[in-house]
């Protein structure tokens, strides 16, 4: 069976029955013209796009089309983590050839019913339409305390710098896949609860997810004229990580300052805002200091990062 | 010059350049992690994703890079319409080949931005990718007074079925683009007052948009068991519509009933509802009454509609 064989409706009709009754703050879910969702009164709305191409993103000899959608709702889902917002909900346009098998695009939308549980973020609409390349673009809605989003400004000299978790291990678990040792499997966690904790911690300034790399989202966070130095011993890596990379003849440095889709939060303190420890015992997750901001240009570690074009 | 000339960053700036700054609902717009919007208390969120493909729902020779971005987002827009919701903002996704020239880059965004301007609906974020294809996924949000959503739902045997404006001028504009006559250049108006209208007029009781075509989009509104036997004298089109129809050699109720995208609002009402003059004086566009519903499978005329797949 392909795609073809059941059609934009009927498949639109099979996503429908897999993902069930509409329920939380989803008011209509699929299948009118839009979906409806319900924020608490006094609460802000936050949206976010994301997009994975074949090819570009992904390719079907080194993921399984379930982790395709697992991963890309965890990204997408990242990014209402990293502005302290809650889920409310989701839609995903899927474009596909006509003969990409049923059960591929069975499986895309099973990773995403899953990662829908996961996150408490229910699909409530979107699109399907013919490609001559499979793509996924999802559109992740949430919403926070009126005014308490947690942006990417405000950050000055002398604040602190810290992120959640460890770097590296997408990186790491890419360049497994690229010498043949596996196939892609692990999904990132978005950092949903540290994130709603962070918007409502005193002291913490700014945030954002670590998506393209340590070096260009903090380039993202800082903003031109100020710049972080980070010491290659406060990187945050996983244990075995400096191994694993040796292994595979790969520079561990720079697998975890450039290596992104870690999807940890990256993060400005006052410098009298809590330290390391304790936001890691109010988050329960590792976090780590790793220097503080500074005027001027930003020296060459916070230069470059991964553009698309 | 080409989009790879500067790169996924620098055309997002100039999409930020050309977009100015948030203004009305838009508390955070386009360049962080995710923009935030401000309903009111106690409305409700409304939702809607589209994606148009090269090839596929466009052909550049046949339209110009601004048509389709306006386009596009008039196509979106009259889904929060038909749900009766005004608009909030909404979020762009380009995938396009990193050849494409900045020129037909730029105009895309120009016609999304003149298209958000109309009809009030601030561009607020997105995402800009490779692919082999030039696609555009829409996703917009809107918001309606809670409990007051616009659905597809409740429509009843003996209620009556309207609809507003001329059926079949995309299709047959579509036609005469296809015979050579001319490129895409008119844009449907979607119909945002009358929605809003619509949905505090006691006694309408659900709502589409006349997207796939009246055909499909009526089995869409009454469901299955239900079906309305619209007389062909009933369809309204345009002066010169007919004659135009034959000197394409085209018959002119086909491209009433299944031309679609013509992105009129197809709603029912009760019986004791309000008729079609006061409606067509209150809303302030032509409404013409089509027929009553019955019980009962639909007739030929129901079925059928344009599929993807």
């Amino acid at each position: 069976m392909r795609l073809r064989d059941v059609g934009e409706f009927g498949f639109i009709a099979r996503i429908e029955r897999a993902a069930g009754p509409a329920r939380g703050p989803v008011v209509v879910g699929i299948g009118d013209d839009a979906a409806v969702l319900r924020a608490r009164p006094f609460e802000d709305v936050v949206v976010t796009t994301d997009a994975v191409v074949e090819g570009v993103h992904f390719r079907w000899d080194r993921e399984s089309p379930r982790h395709v959608g697992r991963f890309a709702l965890a990204a997408c889902v990242s990014d209402l983590a990293a502005m302290g917002a809650r889920p409310l909900g989701f839609t995903a346009a899927l474009a596909a050839p006509a003969d990409l098998p049923l059960r591929a695009a069975d499986a895309l939308t099973a990773g995403l019913l899953e990662g829908a549980r996961r996150h408490g973020c229910p699909l409530v609409g979107g699109n399907v339409t013919r490609a001559s390349e499979t793509s996924l673009t999802l559109t992740a809605l949430g919403a926070v305390a009126r005014g308490r989003a947690l942006t990417r400004r405000g950050t000055r000299a002398g604040d602190r710098v810290l992120v959640t978790g460890v770097l590296g291990a997408q990186a790491l678990a890419r360049a497994r896949a690229d010498a043949g040792r596996g196939r892609l499997a692990r999904v990132p966690e978005p950092r949903l609860a540290a994130g709603r904790l962070l918007a409502r911690t005193p002291g913490v300034v700014a945030c954002i997810d670590v998506s393209d790399g340590l070096r260009a989202d903090l380039a993202h966070l800082l903003g031109p004229g100020r710049h972080c130095r980070v010491s290659p011993d406060r990187l945050p890596v996983a244990r075995g990580f400096r191994a694993a990379c040796r292994s595979l003849d790969l520079d561990w440095e720079t697998l975890a300052t450039t290596g992104g889709e870690d999807y940890e939060l990256l993060f400005t303190v006052r410098p009298q805002g809590p330290a390391a420890p304790r936001l890691a015992r109010r988050l329960g997750l590792p976090v780590t200091e790793l220097g503080r901001v500074e005027r001027g240009a930003p020296a060459a570690f916070e230069k470059g990062g991964f553009t698309h074009f």
